[in-house]
């Protein structure tokens, strides 16, 4: 099989990671016989210092004519906390998900028995944690109308969500239920949002049609205490975008692991998939930042185009160098300490 | 002084843990020589059945003319999980809020070492946790304009905010943060919503007149992370309406001590003093609710009227209580339990 793969690395730690993924999937290549063309393309900070635009049309050319996107991270101080900046990273992010349509956005939480310890949770809470958060990445009061009064003086967003759009995410929620422990959590503010109405009244209108799957509904603010007070209780979690957020990065430091966790945000044109964690800037040219949440993210790339062998193989490498402590420097249980290139090198040794 | 204080008991468990409140503030004013003249009304499902409102004009009345509310709980199976039903008790607290202005929750976040075990956190993470989440209460999303379009296919939401009423609960906050540890956190999503740039903005042009409080901004999905990472790092946060109701909800589960914890809602014409957890239904009559978050709202109460040395002799009762394992059974640590009323006897024999 011949794979067109976008490679944005972007901005701090985003080119080193990206690079240990690629080893990792030209491996894949040569064992199962299959050849992978990469083009790069400039996302980011990276982007507005050298054309000006954190999402530039030709970096959107690249992904539109991609099988699927391996995305770094995104982030440069200069630009943090300045919300009045005329051009900002996130910007480009948030482009990107509109135009290529990546209405989906798919983080898988597990828990990896050699980091529990750097759970903030107790053992017993979260051990044995594994469960999805599908958050809808392209409607509601990110993208609705919103601005200010002349006298500046007041602001407003919009929020608004349509059954179709509703419709397309709650699908995929009920399939990847369907794959999984077959039960699905819708979570809403539904005792106080006209859109939360819609969400759960769409819900409910498609529940005959998977009658396998248990549904149930969670306001927003109770979904936030259960996921630290019952983690092991949720199997597949759908939300809309602005919940979405806060909750999947709720749940993605539960675990302690959260340099190791992977996403996928799926589109109408292609899908990106990336790591969950930042452009880690401090880190970035040292040659010390964790690859593992990237190398698993090509994993998931890898089975969205239905290459699941070659997906499972990428997982097992990636247990294998946690089980023999090839790790960075962020996991590591003693001074043996291995740098991101040289955990790169073993993941792909290893397919 | 004479006090008058309207009393809400609501539903479920609200009437037993309010009556235990009454028996503390009457042990206070026979201490210190003060005369309390309660008024009761109705509200949530109980108010719906008796009435057909959940907050009546009648118990609007009693409100305005108090100094201060006492509030239950309010909630009831039968009105749960129907996003349809034409009357909820929701809709009462809401019309509640607005009516009597109650612009800022206040939601003091505090440890009990003889409760740090129930607590989903690692002990070294959530030991010696202090702090408050001012939460914006009757304003953004929750009283915007919404609906549905003709064909009902499309849903809204607005969330809007001014100056003003930013203003007004940031000098709130600044306030409390004075009187604490003189940090406070600004959690807002200004990367991507107009209400919240205007947050960022009006809190940052606050600054100059608290030059003894040290502000930091944080985004609301970093604010989740961060609740559960390092609870111990937060003096005072605030927050618009929406994340709010996450955020706050959120913290109260971190010291395991949910059942504990009080909540003011200060207003313009009066204020309301409420335990955080809600109805309990099941627990409904059974003499066994836990009265000391109520009691401990109690105390916010006095204090809001400046009765410091009142509201300290009610926290020292309900630390005796604790040390002293007079405690209902969902905190019990052996067989010693104690009902509602004897937990509420003993408090106000130790006043
Ligand atoms: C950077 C920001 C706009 C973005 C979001 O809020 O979606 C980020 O927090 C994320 O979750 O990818
Ligand atoms: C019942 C509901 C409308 C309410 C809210 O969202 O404000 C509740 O969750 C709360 O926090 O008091």
């Amino acid at each position: 099989m011949k794979l067109n793969i976008a490679v944005l690395p972007g901005d701090g730690i985003g080119p080193e990671i990206v690079a240990q993924a690629q080893k990792v999937m030209d491996a894949v290549a040569v064992k199962y016989n299959h050849e992978i063309v990469y083009t790069n393309a400039l996302v980011g900070a990276t982007a507005i210092d050298k054309v000006g635009n954190p999402y530039p049309d030709e970096t959107h050319e690249v992904c539109m004519n991609s099988d699927a996107v391996l995305f770094g991270a995104i982030g440069d101080p200069k630009y943090d906390n300045d919300p009045k900046a005329k051009v900002r990273p996130e910007q480009g992010l948030l482009a990107m998900r509109k135009k290529l349509g990546l209405y989906a956005n798919i983080r898988p939480v597990t828990t990896f028995p050699s980091l529990l310890d750097k759970s903030p949770l107790r053992l017993d809470i979260v051990e044995g944690a594994d469960f999805v958060v599908v958050r809808e990445l392209t409607g509601g009061i990110y993208f609705g109308e919103k601005g200010r009064s002349e006298d500046l003086k007041k602001a407003f967003d919009t929020c608004t969500y349509t059954t179709e759009e509703i419709e397309r995410i709650l699908k995929l929620a009920f399939s990847y239920a369907g794959k999984r422990d077959k039960r699905l959590t819708v979570i809403d503010k539904a005792n106080v949002l006209a859109t939360s109405r819609l969400w759960r009244e769409t819900a409910q209108g498609m529940e005959a049609d998977y009658k396998d799957i248990e549904v149930d509904y969670m306001f927003v603010d109770n979904a936030a205490m259960q996921l630290i007070q019952w983690p092991k209780k949720f199997d597949v979690m759908v939300t809309e975008n602005m919940f979405g957020d806060i909750i999947s990065d709720e749940a993605s430091v539960i675990t302690g692991s959260l340099g190791l966790l992977p996403s996928a945000s799926v589109g109408v044109h292609t899908s990106v998939f990336e790591p969950i964690h930042g452009s880690y800037p401090q880190a970035a040219g040292k040659d010390i930042a964790n690859p593992i949440a990237t190398v698993l993210s090509a994993a998931m790339l890898l089975e969205s185009l239905d290459l699941l062998e070659e997906a499972k193989a990428v997982r097992d490498a990636v247990n294998q160098s946690l089980d023999a402590g090839v790790v960075t420097e962020d996991i590591a249980k003693d001074d043996n300490v291995s740098k991101t290139s040289e955990v790169g090198d073993w993941l792909a040794n290893c397919i």
